[in-house]
């Protein structure tokens, strides 16, 4: 299991980290698999949507903070009921296909990591599986 | 690496692919194993739910059209803010276990590809992974 | 493929079931690989989240209910349709990875099984899969 470090700036942020997927795939050696993404934590996700225009990552950090109210009514006395509902909406596992050495993402297609309660220093844990041939 | 090609006809629309996709796993010959399905797109997820009553599907685009309202106030200037967001909230990775050759879905279960910004042609990658014996 | 019963009491209810997936990924024996967690249902989903105050559970209970309204407008003649919507936004498929024969799950992590429309008797499917050496 590999891991990589990411530090967060904001309460609700989408932290792009596919250069760092892919280098962790390229440093494995895997030509065809799968590479799977969890993240440890209950109050941050991953997510796979558009990097090209780093609007969509803002629009949706607002969207999704209109979606789940920072006000209750909530019983969980830490102030941060809304970021554990963000973080089950999203999820915390996902994967990508690898073919040829890269991740099969869509032409358009980026991973982020998605705070919901920062600023913090958070984990993915992430594994690369080869296709048994 | 599979892939299947689907043909939307509106801007929100549930389309029903669980036999494409046991089209596939039957080709390949896979018995015992694990479905792994991936829509490489930014405005459009996969989702398991009922196929037996087509009104679930019909009335879950009105819910999703109505939690994330088209208009925003987004910055992203193609008009399709809210899709981006429908399509993190699904997710565009999800699997299916294999036994006996079939796709293990529940009773009413099937498998749906979730235009979020359509009409488009769009794709679904899958893997179908044989368990080790 | 596993199955774990589960037995719901309320219509939106989280039950934690951390404890009966390891039992099984113990009882397979699996020390390093990756559990995979199936719901078979359209009404029920799986998710990962804070398990330590119960608080954080019935917090998302009530903020899914609010967001996915009861009344519609809705065709599905059933009355869940509601239901069926939380199924899709938080999902029926989710992986954990197992490090020396235990779930890598996060200090305050913990699996539920998210029912939307019981009580009911209800299974997860599961796969503990063994990473090739």
């Amino acid at each position: 299991m590999q891991s990589i470090r990411v530090r967060t700036d904001r309460r609700t942020q989408m932290v792009d980290i596919t250069v760092e997927v892919q280098r962790v795939v390229t440093a494995l050696g895997v030509r065809v698999g799968t590479c799977f993404l969890y993240v440890p934590h209950t109050t941050a996700a991953i997510l796979i949507n558009e990097h090209a225009d780093p609007d969509v990552a803002s629009d949706a950090e607002g969207a999704l903070d209109r979606m789940v109210p920072l006000a209750g009514p909530y019983r969980h006395s830490e102030g941060n009921s809304d970021s554990h509902v963000k973080t089950m909406l999203v999820g915390v596992s996902q994967f990508v296909f690898v073919e040829e050495g890269k991740l099969a993402l869509g032409r358009w297609q980026g991973i982020f990591f998605a705070e919901f309660d920062g600023p913090r220093e958070r984990h993915v844990y992430l594994k690369v599986l080869p296709d048994r041939v």
